[in-house]
């Protein structure tokens, strides 16, 4: 039993994932997705998908060609996600539709998805249409989310409750797939299946849940960004959407006031607010919960926990960052 | 033996269509793909999907499903086609980017897409990879094609050769995947496959270039268009193309000038011009080509006769319209 960890299985990914995955012509279709791919990234699931896979069985080939397949669909989520929201920069550089324009971005985000699912159709598991059906109904809730999100933009009465299921169905739900879809291949029964698609949801939940806290209270030297960020950009966070809950007709009153202050004073102005309506208590007790519903899951997983250990210290990783 | 024309199996497609293929919920996403299923549409490649399959045996349950994959799959590329023309009205009726906006027509096309892989997860045939590869293939030439012709836009040295590529990846590559996938569920050989792909293939080259023709030699009266739209649009068309190849300095730059000339002024020169180099001739004659060469492909197939006739009459219909 020869485990490997996300660092490993991340990189060992990244390797083979630099090959090409396009035809050369025409080049003004593939030349934007070669580009756009050559970013980079964490590539965090297509790992999961091969951890989910090691799990219960040895890596398989399989699972490398349904890694490729998530790693695009994500890619291709980000391509067409920059366009609506007319992100200028990815990574540090130019996105596709800034850099090739709106229509080519529109194309190049179709035809990787296409492409994924090429991938798919080139396994040889049995379980080809289980995978398919979940690959399918997990595209279908990342664009449902992307959907809320942009619904969500235009509202101030964003309840807590919809805005953790935007969350989940815009970035938890690829984790959670990506782990399960590698658990059938290595042959996870139902029971294993569902504990590590909400593994995997959990853990996605926190970390976003994190994210956000660590955007206002994170160590600048140690996030390695500017504190507040949130804040200035009027973005919707767990903790504007608590503090727009919690708040007394005073602190509404305030918090549209600065709305258009300016970034010091209505980072300052937030903070107070968060802090006398404690949303930043909330919030990390919010994460916490998370957490702890991911180690459980991971728990519920009918496998030997020495197993277990690449997950564990994945999430140790990811959700135990300092504060 | 009992085989459907392609007016019947057309027309119980629509009625089994008309059922709701999205969720209620968020109604922003699906209230746009819904309205834009129900501007309708001739349903031809579900139709040509069922043709394949009763080509060579009674028509499978495999069969409707597959049917409705293309139909989504064409309407989500009409969807991401209208953004890129910034086209305001199909089937005369506003496109969905102009109601919804683009983020969301983006996103409701992304959603159709995924869908159509749904229907395809749900067959049965043991030949669902090949299926989704030959559906995946064919999807990656429609938008190869969509980006062929984008780039064409702004090109005036467009050859015959390259046009007629772009043509037949944007339009009848998928009417040809529609018959073989339908004849794959038939139990088709390779080589039956091959010939009602090339049929497919022909069929909608000599239907495209027909259309071009009509667009400028149709009778107005039995056409139901304006005579000369394309010229108007500036749009390019298999005349145009082969007036451009075919033309001589003066005539060259004498297009050059009529580009900007009112409408009756452009129509009547443009005739003109096509008329001098034998463009209609050329254009009709190349169509023949294609007519003849889709029903050679039809004739290739290995079945009796009989069963061709709902094809025959099918390509009967679709290309002897009248001059």
């Amino acid at each position: 039993m020869t485990m490997h960890s996300f660092e490993e299985l991340s990189a060992q990914f990244a390797a083979r994932f630099a090959s090409r995955h396009f035809p050369d012509h025409p080049a003004t279709l593939y030349d934007p997705a070669v580009y756009f791919l050559g970013l980079g990234g964490k590539r965090i699931r297509p790992a999961l998908c091969l951890m989910g896979n090691e799990l219960f069985a040895p890596i398989e080939e399989d699972a490398w060609q349904l890694a490729i397949a998530v790693e695009l669909f994500h890619n291709f989520t980000l391509i067409h996600d920059d366009i609506m929201d007319k992100a200028p920069l990815r990574r540090g550089m130019t996105t596709v539709h800034e850099k090739y324009g709106s229509s080519t971005a529109i194309l190049t985000g179709d035809v990787m998805l296409v492409v994924g699912y090429d991938y798919i159709s080139r396994i040889r598991s049995p379980h080809i249409r289980r995978i398919l059906q979940l690959y399918n109904q997990t595209a279908v809730k990342v664009c449902e989310g992307q959907q809320l999100d942009m619904d969500f933009e235009s509202r101030s009465d964003v309840t807590m409750t919809e805005y953790l299921q935007m969350i989940e169905l815009k970035t938890s739900v690829l984790l959670a797939a990506s782990l399960q879809i590698g658990s059938i291949l290595g042959g996870a029964g139902l029971g294993n299946q569902h504990a590590i698609y909400n593994f995997g949801r959990n853990l996605g939940l926190a970390f976003q849940i994190q994210d956000d806290y660590l955007d206002c209270y994170g160590d600048a030297s140690k996030f390695g960004k500017q504190v507040g960020g949130d804040i200035v950009a009027s973005k919707k966070t767990f903790l504007l959407i608590k503090a727009q809950e919690a708040a007394n007709a005073a602190q509404r009153k305030e918090m549209t006031r600065l709305e258009s202050a300016p970034a010091a004073e209505k980072v300052a102005g937030m903070l107070q607010i968060f802090t006398d309506c404690k949303v930043d208590d909330w919030v990390r007790e919010l994460k916490e919960q998370y957490r702890l519903a991911a180690y459980q899951s991971l728990e519920d997983i009918a496998v030997i926990s020495k197993r277990k250990e690449p997950l564990r210290q994945l999430a140790d990783f990811l959700l135990q960052r300092e504060y």
